[in-house]
């Protein structure tokens, strides 16, 4: 297990695309790094293979990943040959999910077998879980004892609690040491000090009782007890805590490397500040592709050619929209029947639907944005469903101002106006409120409630502000 | 200027409500962490001082700023009296802009000085940026002369860019020195060390030709140079590059700090992996609730009470839609003096209308997303639109079987299940294709494309659905 990548990878890269950092914009500069990957598949498409032994040994595993992504298959075989051990390595861990497994085939069983042996262990068990069930037990079998034991450990825990992302490669030093035996300790694993950070202080029971920076080392005296220089109150989480809670304490209290400990306050684990990294960006693509009903699980999905595949994640939420939708269709039905002579509503009711469909998915995503991001949550609802109210009244005011002009001007029906002004300031109310209890009824009853603030919360808003258009015509026009 | 700050805080924090760790979901300790600043509010409304000066020193200052977010402005004066300069100087860093400037004003100009003095470079310069311009005049006018050089360089640069969010602290030695030398510089700043993690190393002109890690030192023997031991291959950027791109090297390639050089090479400062997270967090909520319609700017806003504010945020996008609906609006009038003899087709407008909106709003969530990501640019449009349009083909077949079927079960009009279903099919490919295209249409013009994917896009669809519709029935039904 050899936790060093992370910043050896941060000096190794060569070829520096950034380095010139001449372009302004994040547009240019993302144009740029994607134009240098095309001109690398297209030497391998050419068969210019000298270039290519020239440039993949100063590649990042990140851009090698890339490189793989965008490579067709058929050119794969050339390119691994190319590769060392800790290079494929690298690449298995960086390579999404789908392509991995597709790594995998393309390695003999013992070259899989050392580069997940070159890993760390967080990485090792990341890897392994996601492989084909069958392979990961011979691979796991085949690991070295200690790295076997570790893996085991870490496979217990869902990928998604901070005793998924942790890993147990760290420095932990008893409490009873000087700075000179901890300096003893680093020095024993040279290969792994640039990922250490802090040295963790134990106790005689392995349970955590501070911390030291690693730069506190190089001043101290080398005789000082490490107790006396250590500082006691440490953040720490339990292996069980949800990855989202571990992102936001990262961000919370600006940590660079977060110390997981069980329930008697043991030393687990570690998670390290570029794997929450990763959670930030992973939970934000999920919320945004969940809001528009685009995905459920792996948003990597919907940006690989697996059509059916993508089809089949985005239907489910468009056919329970369309079943929706039944409702507003028998209403306007049943619109047509109450009210044939006033034919001069119906051009009005896409206008209403459309416009509670936009203030609701306004307030939802407000909501569901604000419950992932811990601004929102159960001891303000009482708030916020107010303070939408009051914002949907307002907008609604206007738009019922501006929809009521322009039947008059168009119309000429006072009655018409009134109602469609009326529908319009009540749907909209309406629908900022449904935007706040929508969302907190779905995390009421545990379902993440990004999946409420997509097409779903449009079409009860939709089909709700028809029935109020409906209904305020019952009222106002009469039979 | 003291940038110690980052690390010792992570040390600081006392009351560890996260060191328990039970509950296991990030919902149950987010609320756990609610109802604990909760509880401290009521200490202050009971004016129970005694609890409060015991609590106050150990609060973190991020917990701090969340605690004046509930705090009513009456209780401000008791708490900000508690609290030291350097408790000060954190919460000014820590409170989003709306506040900062109340507290701003509830402290006299000695005490905002001196806590301004307080901070890192980067943080100093990001707090006078927001503060009313003539009072920032007088604090930077204030500051020492060392201090308000920093300063003044720092704010040259855009608050978006990599210049806004780099540091001028950091650890340069030349390149000539030796491993003792350098520790020796480590020594002259003991309260910065736990923030340096690197030290850089550069030439007699001030350029950057490599990078150490801090613990390499504590392993190297000390005569050894400096130049033998640092790794030369460094990713850099420049000043101007966008922070989004910043974001996206971070995650790229791990890194916990990135140094940054003007066009010739020379270390101006550098990036920390904190403030990166904040970039990456304050990206992905511009851009949910950007696509939502729901703010354009500062999306700490929409969380706040100023209902005023919000709603004239959010009201001029559905202003926008509302009258991109009178095209709709128009169509179905329309539609009513066509086919006065086919009323049946009516009830199905809304259904149509919405599923366009619908897929749309999939599509161009995706592509947005996908931009912001780096998945998507324009070197890979043409496939993502087939891939688009195959994805609306395979799911407008699907939708538009079952809404045949529901109309021929329901109407029992063959000719109107057939206009029903081909809209239905053409709607959703036209949809997902527009989904593609809107958003691209949108950053080639160098605006945001995450304001198309919104209410927008939604209405756009919308009304080609119904377009689509009336062609249809034009087309199948006839005059």
């Amino acid at each position: 297990m050899d936790p060093s990548r992370p910043e050896a990878a941060q000096q190794e890269h060569g070829a520096g695309a950034d380095r010139r950092g001449e372009r302004p914009t994040a547009a240019a500069a993302g144009e740029r790094y994607v134009d240098e990957l095309r001109q690398l598949v297209e030497l391998v498409e050419r068969g210019d293979l000298q270039a290519l032994d020239h440039l993949l040994p100063v590649l990042h595993a990140h851009d090698l990943a890339k490189l793989f992504g965008i490579l067709p298959r058929a050119r794969w075989p050339e390119v691994i040959a190319r590769l060392d051990i800790g290079q494929i390595s690298d690449l298995l861990e960086e390579l999404p999910d789908h392509l991995r497994d597709d790594l995998a085939e393309h390695l003999v069983h013992e070259q899989l077998r050392t580069a997940i042996g070159e890993m760390a262990s967080d990485d090792a068990a990341d890897v392994l879980a996601d492989l084909p069930a069958a392979l990961a037990r011979d691979l796991i079998e085949a690991l070295p004892r200690q790295g076997r034991r570790e893996v085991e450990a870490l496979l217990k825990y869902p990928e998604d609690t901070a005793g998924g992302l942790m890993q147990l490669e760290l420095l932990a030093v008893p409490d009873t040491h000087t700075v000179a035996d901890a300096i003893e300790m680093v020095r024993a694993k040279p290969e792994e000090v640039s990922t250490f950070h802090f040295v963790y202080v134990v106790d005689d029971r392995q349970r955590l009782v501070g911390v030291l920076n690693l730069g506190a080392l190089l001043l101290a005296p080398p005789e000082q007890p490490i107790a006396e220089l250590m500082k006691r109150d440490v953040h720490t989480v339990g292996p069980e805590v949800d990855q989202e809670h571990v992102a936001r304490l990262f961000r919370r209290y600006d940590l660079v490397a977060l110390p997981v400990v069980d329930s008697r306050g043991r030393l687990l684990g570690r998670i390290l500040h570029d794997d929450v990294v990763d959670v930030l960006q992973e939970e934000a693509d999920e919320d945004i592709l969940r809001m528009a009903g685009a995905t459920v699980f792996e948003p990597e999905l919907v940006y690989t050619d697996q059509v059916l595949k993508i089809a089949s994640v985005r239907l489910p939420w468009l056919l329970a929209t369309l079943v929706g939708l039944t409702v507003p269709a028998l209403l306007v039905a049943a619109f047509q029947v109450s009210f044939p002579e006033m034919m001069t509503l119906v051009p009005f009711i896409p206008v209403i639907g459309a416009m509670g469909g936009n203030v609701g998915g306004q307030s939802s995503t407000i909501i569901v944005r604000g419950f992932a991001t811990g601004r929102v949550d159960f001891g303000n609802l009482g708030r916020f469903l107010l303070k939408e109210a009051v914002v949907g009244l307002l907008m609604g005011l206007s738009c019922g101002l501006v929809v009521a002009v322009v039947a008059t001007l168009w119309r000429g029906d006072p009655r018409l106006s009134v109602t469609v002004a009326v529908s319009m300031l009540v749907a909209m109310v309406t629908a900022a409120m449904l935007g706040v209890l929508v969302p907190y009824f779905f995390r009421l009853i545990r379902i993440d409630p990004a999946i409420a603030a997509g097409p779903l919360v449009t079409t009860i808003n939709d089909t709700t502000a028809i029935g109020i258009y409906y209904l305020a015509a019952l009222v106002l026009v009469g039979r």
